[in-house]
């Protein structure tokens, strides 16, 4: 796929089109950058539901930037359809996916998942499209190995109340399978761990943006349980480099691919380093573990190195740094430029 | 629930109305049976995809039931939309439940299960209804522990064939849970076990039917794997006891309740009892373990013996001799009355 001109519906030149549901989220604004960059001319499917206006802000002055404000649970606008013959790549990364989201409404999450996945899944079919599915470690719920490899079954509660998203999730891994067994569509599925970095929402209710912003707003930091559960937090250029790599690998794409950092590291010790960051001096509360809150999270990500030579080069440290300095302009700016309560 | 008249939607009295989708089916017809039975007025909805004519035949001469064929991955039509207010039960035992038939189409095993319970539960709650979902015991993939309780979390490969089906019936638990959680619709869920009777397809490809079929025609008795792997047989009638059961229990409804028979044989014995019923000399074959096929399953019925006192009654033996009875009346009338090629 190379650098094309901008796309115009009425003088269609029959360049290759990047279909980019849920574009305009954390992940899929930075995924749609890379695309924009590596010169790929993309259409971007959003709700806006849960994703940030101004990470579309910045996705729309660019000339290969195409925005359609779309719900995948609804069938696809002709829009979409009238140009299938051009669409090379479908992207889903639509999908609320913190838990106070995709909770409010679960049967939307649910269907989002199913129905929606399934939806470009044909249009993919239709199109002769390579399509990729954004997982998530969710399918492994709370599991009981560590670190989580791709044919561990998983330990998930499909009655609980985040059952919407981590069964939504491995439905719609289900329904990836069966298109790529059955022939109908070239399929890839990577399996996303704990991510972070500008463009996260303030408040998607994540472990890594909660804390950064209370110690921004000088607000009590919150933990939950006793903090010594465990996360591994992944910066948002290694995921979408990985995800570039999956999608473009020579491989068969009949297997799910973890995509994560292994550093471990409990709660407590990341709120230690965002204190640290951020020279907070605010209170620590704690607060009771939500139900089926996974204890421990850790990608097993051999299949990732070994299959597209990807693994991920952010420390933490660093990716905080970014992350902090971002929340600090993007909380000045909300305030109306008046400067954060604590100093960073 | 009471005995009523005849449903006449032109001359509509406001009887109670329970609808069964899937009422064609195996469980389904002997479900249908026994609310008619009860007094319900019956509104089936089937595809009679996997259904056979002759279950419903049986069923379309009671003046309480009535039969509309309809797939519930479509919109419900106004036949039944323009009764909501008297429906007061939704049944949902719609989904072909046999490998090779729900494989044969996964897309639509998927959405049947998810889109359709969704449809249903939307019925149910406009209706104000109680729904009960028809889960199975494939939620818990091929098990670790044995027996298996209802808050066994399961092993199910979410990438696999099976995966249609198995995700498919966890998705439609998180949905209904998820209705009964906001208070949208009473919901109740079983997890079915197997189940053999009569109304079995003879082609449903299920390991009690294709045994005893095989010896009634004088064919090589099918065996995979080794036949070590064992399974628990539930007669039907004790599955719809089981069913009526949850459904009216005054119990909250937000926990699954397994249904099924504890008593476990391995398909070697089950062979063997075939064998000694029909008196068939014909040769075992063995084939490979199809994949994912589970080693061993056994329900523990703890929470239905607590909830609703019930269990299963139909000892294994009498319930294979009224089933080879059935298959043999039945294999002899597809073959124009022609004697089964073995004796019973």
């Amino acid at each position: 796929m190379t650098a094309q001109g901008r796309i115009r519906p009425v003088r269609d030149r029959g360049e290759p089109l990047t279909v980019v549901a849920g574009g305009a989220g954390f992940i899929g604004s930075h995924l749609c950058r890379a695309l924009l960059d590596r010169g790929e001319a993309v259409l971007c499917l959003d709700t806006l539901q849960t994703s940030r206006a101004s990470n579309l802000a910045a996705l729309q002055g660019h000339p290969r930037f195409e925005f359609l404000r779309h719900d995948i649970t609804q069938p696809l606008p002709a829009r979409v359809l009238d140009r299938t013959p051009r669409i090379a790549r479908v992207w889903n990364l639509a999908c609320a996916a913190s838990p106070p989201r995709y909770q409010r409404d679960p049967e939307h999450t649910m269907l989002t998942n199913v129905v929606g996945t399934n939806s470009l899944l044909r249009l993919a079919e239709a199109a002769g499209a390579r399509f990729l599915l954004t997982s998530t470690s969710e399918v492994y719920g709370d599991p009981e190995i560590h670190p989580q490899p791709e044919d561990y079954r998983g330990a998930v509660n499909c009655t609980g109340p985040r059952a919407c998203y981590d069964e939504g999730k491995r439905a719609a891994e289900s329904l990836a399978f069966d298109y790529g067994r059955a022939g109908r569509a070239e399929i890839r599925v990577a399996r996303i761990f704990n991510t972070y970095g500008p463009n996260m929402d303030p408040a998607d209710g994540r472990v890594v943006s909660n804390l950064i912003c209370q110690a921004l707003r000088g607000e009590p930091l919150t933990i939950y349980g006793d903090g010594r559960q465990t996360r591994s937090f992944c910066y948002v250029s290694d995921m979408v480099a990985g995800l570039l790599a999956l999608m473009e690998a020579p491989v068969d794409g009949m297997e799910p691919v973890n995509l994560g950092n292994p550093a471990e590291i409990t709660v407590k010790e990341l709120l230690e380093q965002v204190v640290t960051l951020t020279r907070t001096r605010a209170p620590v509360v704690r607060r009771p573990l939500p139900q089926d809150d996974p204890r421990r999270r850790r990608p097993d990500i051999a299949r990732a190195r070994a299959l597209l030579g990807w693994a991920p080069s952010v420390p933490l440290a660093e990716g905080l740094a970014a992350t902090c300095a971002w929340f600090a302009a993007e909380l000045g700016a909300e305030a109306g430029a008046a400067p954060a309560k604590a100093s960073v």
